[in-house]
């Protein structure tokens, strides 16, 4: 872990959904810094007590706002719903100058949500960085997680695959992966992320097809020693 | 294995290349009629004689030119490269119609195959449905296979996830996944196949990352089971 004061705090904006919580509680553990940002910060604080709780008061974690999340934050994460993202990433451009988004986000359009159906940027991931500008550096990650497990602390049967503006950027994000006790691959640059966000429209079509919930992806043929690191 | 004469006999156009010969040589092993297509017969046939040495002449396959093979089969595979796709595609657009094919094309770019760049229509696949017209079906799959391992008989330790047009061309084609001794999964409608297409530059950088070729995908969190199937 990072031991930059900056670095070593995160904020989880829609921090209060499931996909946020369930990050927010497994990097909170791990002995990160946590701002939970909601539209609404009473919601957000009870997100982060309910948190708290799980982790018998044992880490350091606040809800508040998006923007004062993202101003009090090194690396800023994005969790909200696709029809919130733009809205969101505008109302934090500015104190997000500088700084690394991790975009979570998965352009779902229901109905059809096993079709994969992309922004006209390729992604919700090349939309932010578009939204956001090159002073920010963007990669985008956890799409395919099933997150009610994060929340139990069982491990994963679900590897992450890490796409960015950077090789500098994903190496930051791959120590979040480790963080939260999962396998991460630098799957290359932010316009591989319509791979991953589609992924999950992919996954949803096969639990649909099993009756499941968990269905997830892992990378094979590679040692384990690779994962979770860059090399250029 | 469908035993009706028609559905039992593939065409592998662009057979000759190291996508083709594997996967004809695991389906002339299963017991289906193999007519390898190219450009150049001889070569077609050479590719042939080479198959049904490594089956001790137990199997029926021929080489022929891509046209004579798509008309001979009732569902064709096309394993061309990528600058070849619209021809290859605009020369069978005859023998095709009222059949199936399955597109193993990826769109690489050189010199940057590990970023994905997709043509206008969304993916290859997407692109021969455009040319073949609504009177062919297509489903992609294969894509993202380490084809060495196909030709020595060894387990593959990579899942097939198969997109297509319809639920019955995607039912026909893990069909074909399973007699390659392969896991298939279905993976939705053909508009998903962008996702399977681009997983191939994903793995290319994982395996560069790692010094490996072997880099593949299983998916996670579903009974075996549900393989190799289709439900509404």
């Amino acid at each position: 872990m990072n031991t930059s004061p900056i670095l070593s705090t995160i904020a989880v904006l829609g921090g209060t959904g499931k996909e946020g919580k369930g990050l927010a509680f497994r990097w909170a553990k791990a002995g990160y810094r946590i701002f939970i940002g909601s539209r609404n910060p009473e919601k957000a604080k009870a997100t982060a007590l309910e948190i708290l709780g799980l982790l018998d008061g044992k880490a350091f974690i606040e809800g508040t706002t998006n923007i004062k999340a993202a101003q009090a934050a090194g690396i800023v994460v994005l969790t909200v719903p696709y029809p919130a993202h733009r809205e969101t990433l505008e109302c934090v451009r500015e104190p997000l100058q500088g700084k690394l988004l991790v975009d979570v986000t998965v352009p779902l359009v229901p109905p059809k949500v096993t079709r994969v159906q992309m922004p006209p940027s390729g992604s919700a991931a090349q939309e932010a960085y578009a939204i956001l500008g090159k002073n920010v550096q963007v990669t985008s990650a956890f799409q395919n997680i099933s997150f009610e497990q994060l929340l139990h602390a069982e491990p994963v049967e679900c590897d992450v695959l890490v796409t960015g503006t950077s090789q500098e950027a994903r190496m930051e994000t791959l120590k979040l992966v480790l963080a939260a006790g999962l396998t991460g691959w630098d799957a290359g640059p932010i316009e591989n992320s319509v791979v991953v966000e589609g992924l999950t429209s992919v996954l949803i079509n096969i639990n649909r097809q099993s009756g499941s919930k968990n269905a997830g992806i892992k990378i094979t043929g590679i040692p384990k020693r690779i994962a979770n690191t860059t090399v250029e």
